[in-house]
């Protein structure tokens, strides 16, 4: 994702403490109080401008969303379409995935979304792809058995290793669609990537996967 | 496969005893003195016109083959490929793959292909796909632990299908291809339903999946 540079975009986060989670350390374990309610929580890993954890708030108002996005200077368009939309299940988090642990408690979070990761091509990239084992293992690391980690892409080479990824890891496919829009899915919210690469004419592929019961 | 009628078919098949086993359930346990050698045995499940397992066969001659083909009519035209390529490593086997369990003892075939199945479309008939459970397990049942399902096709439900079949059955995908033909992958062997269909611009699909040791 290009990144402009976008100075004021810390201070727009920082001024709007209901959407956006300004001290993160201090929601572990009380998610539900911060969203006033028990409802299950379903997060996005690389949220980008947010029109699909946005749009999935919308669409199932009884589960709280969480967006989660590196870069400020991203996560800020996805604040704009928040405060627009204003939403009570939905809030922003600007923190790297990788750090998840430091701000839920296993079982606090029901599922993951993936949509358009990154795709780190090079084989000595791998560790960085979000469906490589040490992610699954983080995410697991959050969920109570049997979560799912639902995931789309246009990119065929991040789409064949992550099917292989899951299953080496122990997961379970469930679903599996080598061509989303041509399938009668229903209820499928696009992401701002999933937009531009299906007008191109690209396929979309999606998966579902989901954790077992370690014996 | 459109089936031409062929009284011929039954004589000329009787006719090459060589090539083709005439008395299957003779065969269990003791293929390797059928071969005359204790090479590996990899068999393809529905042959076919015997293109792909003839082709296998010259490619890697320290590898026995048997190619299970249903219909008299169709195997008779892997037997002249065979009679034409004289491979002492390839043997036609024309029964029912649903039987396999008559004619192989658990671990004597080493691998099993399955090329261009077909893909029984409807839900209803999913029990009849050759990557069905009930089909795993037969495959399982005639395999050394860690044995592999090789699969091709080119028809997007039936892999998709499988996918989530294999892993169902608590099978690892070790490979998957979602367009072989672009992929780099070396040493294919094309079977005529690949040839057909890849030259009218289909994607042809792969996948590599290995039965888990039982706790
Ligand atoms: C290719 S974009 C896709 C955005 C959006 N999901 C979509 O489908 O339109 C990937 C996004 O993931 C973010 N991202 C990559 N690695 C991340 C990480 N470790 N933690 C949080 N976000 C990450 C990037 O900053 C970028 O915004
Ligand atoms: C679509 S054709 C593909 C042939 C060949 N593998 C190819 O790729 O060109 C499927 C073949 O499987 C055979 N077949 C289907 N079910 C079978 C079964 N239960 N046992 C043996 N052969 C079967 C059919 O008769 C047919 O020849």
């Amino acid at each position: 994702m290009r990144l402009r540079n976008k100075p004021w975009a810390r201070e727009k986060l920082d001024a709007h403490p209901q959407y956006v989670v300004l001290n993160p350390e201090q929601e572990k374990g009380q998610w539900n109080k911060t969203f006033n309610n028990d409802q299950p929580i379903h997060i996005e890993v690389g949220t980008g401008k947010g029109q699909f954890v946005t749009g999935m708030a919308r669409q199932n108002p009884h589960i709280n969303y969480i967006g989660v996005e590196l870069y400020e200077s991203v996560i800020v368009t996805a604040l704009d379409r928040l405060i627009e939309a204003d939403l009570p299940n939905l809030k922003l988090l600007n923190v790297d995935g990788a750090e998840l642990m430091n701000y839920f408690e296993k079982g606090e979070v029901d599922r993951v979304y993936l949509n358009f990761s990154d795709p780190w091509p090079k084989t000595r990239h791998a560790k960085r792809r979000l469906t490589y084992k040490s992610f699954l293992s983080l995410y697991e690391s959050l969920m109570p058995d049997g979560g799912e980690v639902h995931f789309k892409t246009d990119n065929q080479g991040l789409f064949e290793y992550s099917l292989k990824s899951f299953s080496e890891y122990g997961m379970l496919l469930t679903f599996v669609s080598l061509d989303l829009h041509n399938s009668g899915f229903e209820g499928n919210v696009m992401t701002e990537y999933e937009e531009k690469f299906s007008a191109k004419g690209q396929r979309i592929y999606r998966s579902e996967a989901k954790f077992q019961p370690r014996p």
